[in-house]
């Protein structure tokens, strides 16, 4: 893919340290990079516990400006180091690391505290990145596999979920009315899902005898199918660990299941692995 | 099914555009029904919250009979298209679509403000069309199966339950009484499926030690037997995706279900692989 | 077992039509009797809300000796109907039997309202027999079976779930005090069990931040073993179902996995079934 | 591996006593200790309720140095009876032992009875030893082989949870503000993980319907996701179970996993099944 000839050498050192986990260097560089963003998820959560922004407002200053430095070297790092910086300038990655970058500057050049705060916490969406240590986690690939199968099954069935509670938040409404909070039906179709889920908050509750009723068959099926994503999500896995990885085919009694690290047919004995 | 010969041409292409969804047309026409019920939907939400109905009375009212004519319409189109239009009527789509067609009407006729708003909703029903789109989806035909399947085993499991609950809720009205809102037995049983679903509202908790011991026990059963439903589908659906990977159907006896390994056929013996 | 000879014809014909659900007499008898005991529990119910109580009192009074005087004949009737009586007195449905009949007389002779409903409230437990009704769905042995191999291992898992309750409870109790309202560590570990099982009441809360942060490790954890026993069930459920009903191995090719209604063995066509 | 020659016969009866559960005598000394603990955990318990304190504040002084010097002799004893003490002083339970044994020297010699309870609480950590008894449970090992299988993905998935509620509680903090008691973002998190793990205390609960539209959003991920942990251990247990029917060692290499149907030994191709 990446024309080596046209290519200096600094450029693939550092497309290596940036873009690579499998060399000690570019190890490295993850965890750093990790470890800045944790950072900076740290800071954006303490600035917004009221008592410590007033205590401390130019420690979080001056962390911001550096943070907002590292991450706008990594940025330009990351564009000339690529071959094609467009393909990383538009993925998912490359629009977060931008997003999470630009929110000190537009504060300097626009200022307004709280609007500020609001893009700032962009930067959050840096955390995705840690998902990365993932990679060094074996079989996730069959995991995520079985994930990307059941996920239309399981949206399907997120939005039956949502159709009865529609119904039955409706229904709610015209049962209980106001007295138990149930005062017009978003706000009914939103208690259903509280309870659907099993969630219950108990801001908002039934109390007449038939809006308890009623909750009690809501919560009961909700009890019942949750079953459902469950079941979807342990068959695709099953099935997505039962795929076996030696897809090898013996070439002497063409049996087709073999253990993964087989170097002979379990069947007949015939070398299949060499 | 349907004689061809007496059915005139535009009848059976109003009846393509409005009941089959395999042509661009009849794509189309469902998508635009689907806006419409979608419409018609956030329109009843919308009127249940006070505020809005008041600023937007003349609005409400306008849209109100919009989709009315659009679903009256639509209705007659159905009637017309169909060679045996009495399926239609008295199947649940057919009664589904009347119901939330006549609200308007009988509000007009007999007017009553509260009561035409219980009738109103009704055109929520409507939303279940929307289930329709998951034709789209493959598959679904499997989990679909597999739910009608588990349905007797879950619902004997939620019936046991439910008796749990009755057991429980008369257990823990003995021990709290009045103390912490344990009124009456059905409070108590209504607590008691709240509280093994999971859900756990906290409007009525137990206060005494003796309640609140005897509540552990249930809160940790519920947690225990929400297995039972999972498993149930789990291993239904399992099964369901297991079984009809050999599609062969015997050209002997026609028997369709044959294991995946089959040769030969298990009902009369005929060699049905080669 | 039983022996037929000195055992006079109406007394096999009444054991025929209590004890047994497959001739028509039988079903109804049973069908009948699980109306009378719904109505019986409907009655403890009702009686347990006081304005009924209040307002009719003597229909309720008439309806209890109706029921009681009911339950009486039906016992006696179970007694001299069967060979073994003291086998059926001493079994799990004698006992609740009896214990669900004698409250009114132990009322009658004895009074005192309070004790006499707590007493009267045992006819609840009659409503287990209502399970009996799961007989007629088929494949509730399968699940029954799965469930009975479950039971040591979910046991050990509910057991270790109450440990690291205690752990945590106490833990809880440290950090938080009285402040959170974990006045105590038998109340703490309460806590620790209302939300490790995901129920939340909320009407203990932790408030102070590490309270919050133990807290939030205290619910995670439990989100992910929820999945301990479900994987039991299912697998457990999945063996039960996989267990071949035809066990039949084939005389001639020896494959011994054969669906159920296999006439001929899938592998050799060999006729294993006459 | 224990060197039995320059070994006592006193100390291989009292480590067979103390340390192994196959003979009579041990399986009495493990059940008497776990009296010993249940009682000690119950009186940590106790302590903590402050009437009883008061009340009974000699007895729980007596019991306190009574479970002190048991623990004392107890640890005393599994140091001499073992051949290498180094081994059992560093090791999970001999570190949970010496904890549960110093408190009350330390409350004895440096006083102050806050942080002496704290300290106390330690002994609750002795009831792990109560979760010995699983040994006595067939098939525990293949339960605890696959939920070690499954500890790395769930890890995975629990923190994909843990970035999502942060992500989540962000946002939700600036959309409700201080309003709805999502007064900084570590407490919106905090809210977010009661939420989506489905436990929803309801301490804190949005106000603003748009913060309510995302909490519907937060809470039918979570009823969704909850999926994900338990399909893993499903599968892992199911694999747990299918795996060693087959456990023929190869005469040949020693390789010990073959599949059910293995002839063949799939590392050598030596022939293990005749």
């Amino acid at each position: 893919m990446r024309n080596k000839e046209n290519y200096p050498k600094w450029k693939a050192r550092l497309h290596e340290v940036i873009y690579e986990a499998d060399t000690p260097v570019g190890k490295t560089f993850d965890i750093a990079l990790l470890v800045v963003i944790l950072i900076s998820v740290a800071l954006v959560m303490m600035e917004s516990i009221s008592w410590m922004l007033e205590k401390y407002a130019f420690e979080f200053y001056v962390a911001e400006w550096v943070i907002t430095a590292i991450f706008t070297i990594e940025y330009i790092l990351r564009i000339i180091s690529i071959n094609q910086p467009k393909k990383y300038i538009f993925s998912f990655y490359g629009i977060v690391d931008l997003l999470s970058t630009i929110p000190s500057y537009i504060g300097f050049l626009f200022g307004g505290a709280n609007l500020l705060f609001a893009i700032r916490a962009l930067r959050l969406l840096r955390v995705f990145r840690v998902l990365k240590i993932s990679r060094y986690i074996g079989e996730s690939q069959k995991l995520i596999s079985a994930l990307r199968n059941s996920k239309a099954k399981i949206l399907v069935f997120l939005f039956a979920v949502v159709i009865i509670c529609v119904i039955a938040g409706t229904l709610m409404h015209l049962v209980e009315g106001e007295a138990g909070g149930f005062d017009n039906i978003p706000l009914s179709i939103y208690w259903c899902i509280v309870t659907l889920t099993t969630v219950g908050f108990g801001d908002i509750a039934p109390i007449t005898p038939l809006g308890r009723f009623i909750a009690s068959f809501i919560m009961i099926t909700g009890y019942g199918i949750i079953a459902v994503p469950t079941g979807i999500v342990s068959s695709e896995y099953s099935k997505a660990m039962d795929t076996p990885k030696n897809t090898q085919v013996c070439p002497n009694c063409a049996e087709s299941k073999h253990l993964d690290n087989a170097d002979f047919c379990h069947s007949c004995g015939y070398k299949i692995n060499d």
